[in-house]
């Protein structure tokens, strides 16, 4: 009757050793699991596996292993069925099964509302500790956890939070309404799911009551699940980072075309956008052919504003996800990045003169190049760490003011601080 | 007498409040706090602010608060606090206690070790499900959790793991060694943190246990504190693959200095490496001095084949991190980055030609362009989806073989591509 946590890691070896088997070895071993042991594999199984599995077993067989799914994991599975699968399903749920169903399938991707599952225990503000544990145990045994109990009132708005831990550790004759937190942490259901991990790590949660306007509890959520969406929201800034759509598809059972289809579009954009330094270096085109050498050093001046530049938003940007960088902060960065990029700027453009003199540039040269390294560096550094908070402003993700789109911004300006330098230090 | 959630969360809140209070205030509400919610507040506070109130407060009051603490809140503590201070609190210790801290101390950073905390439920297998509830009645509330239980003999080896949750909805007169699961997930006191955040993921785990080599229980790893390591993991290799020496301190509170330096030795390395540009293009001189339009395309060529590159590393990086690619995918890689990029590399090869063409280019030096970005493209890709495995092959970081390394070492290839092809198309 109890789902032992011995199955929950069986489960998920299994679920990982169905990775090896072809389509028909797995179907086979799913049918020899126990209806339990198959409910857990299947919640650990991946979409294009579980669409296998559908196919092939009977649809009572299906009904009894969805009914036994904790409701998230349902709606998640429903999500990525077809339309002709999800119909049968509905069919063969009752009427109020299937409102909640929807309700649920309508909740936007990536809000609170999608993370939520709805086996929580509840309790009445009027129930002793003894009383709250026999209903437990009553109860309990279909909940995805029992840890975090939730008070609620008629109207299932909720009152209070008591964890288990209390109703084990205190008195029995206690009154629940007595030991309850009103004070509770919660979130709404359409609220960022990225906004719902910030509570959990703040607050150092396993659970999270999700209410509506009317402070009515609709569902929970738990820390397994924001640590999956904790590593889905950290993909997609390192995907954003690198001028890639993000998606959080393995990159290994990722279709080529579409793996395809999500770089070229940035990487075209970008690529059009450096047509300014065409223009620029056009422009320029008598200088660099009375001074060849200059063209020389053109690619290390601007790799290393890139680099600089990248530095600088790669901060900025990860200290907005984690929250530690607020908009109010813009002037404080502004400063902290003119500083720090004034002694990275002279201790590289100092390696720089030493390394052009010693190579036998002419110092004239030498110094144009150097000069521009430190005028370049600051300013990419400058604009690397602003532009993130500017994006949050704008409410633009962040992520996407990030190194290659900088190095495209720096390199203009380098060109443009280069060749007029140049113009003043050597013609 | 039972440390309330209530309490918790107001700690945390209040810890934040600390923030924005100077020194003095700071001390002066520290000293209104009751001695429970001193301890708690006192875990969330920053190094700085623990140091401050250490200076005012009273001996007497730091020992009631040090010994309140949970043990890893106290190493983490003690690891931050100078020798005078530390060796204060060892004076107050017992011997025991002693041996204890040092042990603990002396987990190397980013150790499984270095997480634990020592405060976890034992129980004996011959207890019944009412005994075993009775005892955690009783030591409970010292606890770090009761969620999680752990079944030790007389040498302290740990037999089986039991879960607050099959205690209480089981019968009252079970043997724990019936309902104990004994294939548990364990880790040791070296294994690497990422390791262990890698098992809660997988397991869905709220704590695991540590134990040494004789199996034998030395801690437990709680969620919240895997939360937090899972952070401070992403921001390294946010960090690396940006090129900067990786430091996990809140980017505001950095000092100047110390985020220069970070960023110094990566940038000047680089900017050493990209001499090798320079000196490709002395080489090729005369070319670029026959025909200095070539130079216009170079900022372009360069920007587009490092993004292109570090699309693929960063995805190889993040699939390496998450253990979704492993070493055995190598030639998996290699064969899918080849085919994404034949894709890319037309595509961006295509645009760029039709560009060139209608802004007027010559038709050889739009071809010479165009079939250069699809060569480098192409190597970039491969480049850079396959060095991070290389990387982790060596046991380097693969996080290092991110953007800037890769832009570097493919500037060099995309000079000598364009070089070559320029003096077959054109001269
Ligand atoms: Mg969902
Ligand atoms: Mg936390
Ligand atoms: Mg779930
Ligand atoms: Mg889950
Ligand atoms: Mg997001
Ligand atoms: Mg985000
Ligand atoms: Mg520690
Ligand atoms: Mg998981
Ligand atoms: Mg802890
Ligand atoms: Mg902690
Ligand atoms: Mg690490
Ligand atoms: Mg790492
Ligand atoms: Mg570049």
């Amino acid at each position: 009757i109890l789902k032992e946590e011995l199955n929950e890691a069986m489960a998920v070896d299994i679920a990982e050793a169905f990775e090896e088997l072809d389509k028909k070895n797995s179907i086979i071993l799913f049918r020899l699991l126990s209806k339990d042991l198959a409910v857990d594999v299947f919640s650990y199984l991946s979409g294009q596996q579980r669409k296998d599995i559908v196919d092939a077993i009977h649809e009572t067989k299906l009904n009894e292993i969805i009914d036994e799914l904790y409701f998230d994991d349902m709606i998640d599975f429903l999500e990525e069925m077809p339309a002709n699968v999800v119909k049968k399903i509905l069919v063969n749920a009752t009427d109020e099964e299937r409102k909640l169903i929807n309700q649920f399938l309508n909740y936007p991707e990536n809000s609170a509302g999608s993370l939520m599952t709805i086996e929580y225990v509840d309790l009445k503000k009027e129930m002793t500790v003894k009383e709250a544990l026999e209903h437990i145990k009553k109860t309990g045994v279909d909940k995805e956890t029992i840890y975090t109990c939730y008070v609620l009132n008629e109207k299932r708005k909720l009152e209070g939070i008591v964890s288990l831990r209390k109703l084990v550790l205190l008195e029995d004759n206690l009154l629940v309404e007595e030991i309850m937190n009103e004070d509770y942490i919660s979130c709404t259901t359409l609220d960022d799911q990225e906004e719902v991990t910030l509570l959990f790590k703040k607050y150092d949660l396993l659970t999270v009551p999700v209410v509506d306007k009317e402070a009515r509890l609709v569902g929970i959520i738990t820390i397994d699940d924001i640590v999956d969406v904790i590593d889905q929201e950290n993909t997609e800034d390192f995907q954003k980072m690198a001028a890639m759509e993000p998606n959080d598809e393995e990159y290994l059972y990722s279709n080529v075309f579409s793996l395809a289809r999500r770089r070229i579009v940035w990487l075209a954009l970008l690529m059009v956008t450096a047509t300014l330094t065409e223009m620029i270096i056009g422009r320029f085109e008598s200088t660099l052919a009375a001074i060849t050498v200059l063209a020389a050093s053109i690619p290390m001046l601007m790799d290393t504003a890139g680099n600089a530049g990248a530095q600088s938003s790669t901060l900025i940007i990860r200290g907005i996800a984690l929250g530690e960088v607020e908009l109010t902060d813009y002037i404080k960065v502004f400063w902290k990045e003119f500083r720090v990029s004034s002694i990275v700027g002279i201790a590289l453009a100092s390696i720089n003169l030493i390394r052009m003199l010693l190579l036998g540039s002419e110092a004239s040269v030498a110094f144009t190049v150097s000069i521009t390294l430190l005028i370049t560096i600051m300013m990419a550094k400058v604009v690397g760490g602003t532009l993130p908070i500017v994006a949050k402003k704008l409410r633009l993700d962040p992520a996407i003011m990030a190194g290659p789109l900088i190095t495209t911004i720096v390199d203009v300006m380098a060109l443009l601080v280069y060749f007029n330098i140049a113009g003043v230090l050597i013609l």
